[in-house]
């Protein structure tokens, strides 16, 4: 009978999380199936939705005594094979059914057409760029909060990604409020723009590099492919022109001010309490003088809010109207201990930047008005 | 002015969450408010809803220089006392506000009227009996999955408390399945039947008994109520009759069989993946033989599970179809490391004890025709 045996069951479940993420969530679609091929000492794992496409393979994690072939049911394989009691764990075919054997017990899962699963998407070549995997994909991670979520500009859903050649500057913005961030690119490389990689994608796509090395990337027409030992993923790019947004952000500002990030975080969870449901604006205020201060005020019907925080660093006064939820957002994307905040005008955007040395990431929400 | 200094806030936000949870969660009521009452180094705590009525005392852990009463939101309070930054805090009344301060940062919440803060429930002289209060508690939670949802008997929804004057009877079923379980009373006492708590008011008793001592119950014509040195806490009673389950009870059994509590549920948890959303309801055997064994198995139209469960004593061959979200909220609610399942037959309900010498505790699940 044709079998194969789980030679390491922790390394398959983690294989099978990180392909089922990318499987469709629609549980009549073929797409929420992931297809496994098993070949001797090799497992090939397939799952695509309607944006990504992508395929693990592995070595010596299992043994199969044929080739074998199946497509199942994603997340419920996945929950299956996660839940499965102590012992050997042997997987056969039999039928139009998977059957996991453990000891005595028996998990039968019907399988899927295998000729109705989509075709594995080709790595396209392209504009090759090459990165640091973890890096990157902490950058790219602490981009999503700013990405829109509405359909009627498509374009900004996505993650807008610049080459100049030595680095690459990634942008998302919903037009409330923006963050952007640069990646240095390890070879030098061709120059490219409007390379806007769908939110959705964006987090199967840090699944995968989590690893400690250097990875590749290839941008043709309206994909972007990713290939290493291991994982071959693809995923579609948002068609249209990410708009400028370059005169978006200030380069003078009326006051800067110093804050302790956890500090401030903590205090806007607690504007955010006393707003409750009546809004998600609040006001700051730099106070300058002996005792210079950064505060915020929120007043509802039931609530009245005055918070004083202690700065490392004093500006000049200024006060601006802020929605507390996107300044949450954007200080728990930034890893600093302090950030600084740069504010060009009660009626301009402000600036957040981790206050690092030589950091290139920075946030900015605009005023409510 | 008049004010509090809150000198234990630990203990403080301990005590305003035991009373927040008896608060109303209809924001509009005056009942989702708490009282607080402050006098030198006493604080007294309110809170009542429909059901339950708390009032909480505790002494030196705040300091008022003033006799202080005010009604302000339970869990607006109490979150804001929870997320308060490091530092002393005072708490000032001042007009129609409460404001908490904390160095020079302020919160401020409307008070709600005093006057329409409904009286404490006083404590009714009845029928006394003591009980050790965290094996109460413990024995009192273990009921409430048997507890019935539905409204149409509404006496199923509580919990029907037994004494015969030398140990209370726990019983709790919604006709489908039932839970009982006997806690020894520490002074003989007189004999009742027929007191029925809400479940909604259990969550909140049990939390008022984790400390390791003897606590006294009174039961009045419809309503339990507790007094120890912190606590008064009374809740109505449900009217009704509560019906007589002795005959549902079976007390002879085909078949018995000893299995692993862990195990079991974790078998009941792969059955559930593999039920989904197509089903509640397996099939469980046990099967003698030279190597007797406890099956489960299940089908839906695509999943098809046979487990087989180790056993430490076996039993005569039967089968019995059983719903496994019963079940499983049965092996939660039991401690022991293994239970005995006795089946009175394939149409008769399954009894669930816990493996323990001298427990009184079990569990009943009617059989799915």
């Amino acid at each position: 009978m044709t079998s194969i045996k789980i030679k390491e069951t922790k390394a398959l479940i983690d294989l099978l999380g990180k392909a089922s993420a990318a499987a469709s969530n629609k549980p009549d679609s073929i797409r929420s199936g992931i297809m496994i091929v098993a070949k001797k000492n090799e497992i090939t794992i397939r799952a695509a939705n309607e944006t990504i496409s992508v395929q693990l393979n592995a070595k010596d994690i299992t043994e199969a005594n044929e080739d074998l072939i199946f497509v199942v049911p994603a997340k419920l394989f996945l929950d299956m094979m996660k839940k499965l009691p102590k012992g050997e764990v042997v997987i056969i075919v039999e039928d139009k059914n998977v059957i996991i054997l453990v000891g005595k017990s028996s998990y039968g899962i019907s399988t899927l057409a295998i000729d109705e699963f989509p075709k594995p998407v080709a790595y396209e070549e392209g504009k090759i760029f090459q990165v640091e995997g973890p890096e990157f994909a902490q950058s790219l991670s602490a981009m999503i909060h700013a990405c829109s979520d509405s359909e009627t500009r498509p374009i900004l859903t996505g993650v807008h990604i610049v080459s100049n050649g030595k680095y690459l500057t990634l942008i998302a913005t919903d037009s409330h409020r923006l963050m952007a961030t640069a990646v240095p690119i390890l070879k030098e490389t061709e120059e490219f723009k409007n390379v806007v990689v769908p939110k959705t994608s964006i987090k199967e796509l840090t699944t995968l590099l989590t690893d400690e090395k250097e990875v590749e990337f290839s941008i043709s027409d309206n994909q972007l492919s990713l290939k290493t030992d291991g994982v071959l993923f693809t995923t579609r790019l948002l068609e249209g022109s990410f708009p400028d947004v370059t005169k978006l952000i200030p380069t003078t500002y009326e006051s800067e001010v110093v804050v302790h990030r956890e500090e401030f975080l903590k205090a806007l969870d607690r504007t955010k309490t006393a707003l409750g449901k009546s809004g998600k604006v609040a006001l700051f205020h730099v106070m300058e003088g002996t005792l210079p201060t950064f505060n915020i005020e929120c007043k509802t019907e039931i609530t009245n809010v005055f918070e004083e925080l202690f700065i490392d660093e004093a500006g000049a006064s200024i006060s601006i109207k802020l929605d507390v939820y996107f300044l949450t957002d954007c200080l728990q994307s930034i890893n600093s201990q302090k950030v600084r905040l740069q504010i060009a005008g009660t009626m301009k955007p402000m600036l957040i930047r981790p206050e690092i040395q030589g950091a290139t990431q920075f946030g900015l929400v605009l005023p409510v008005r």
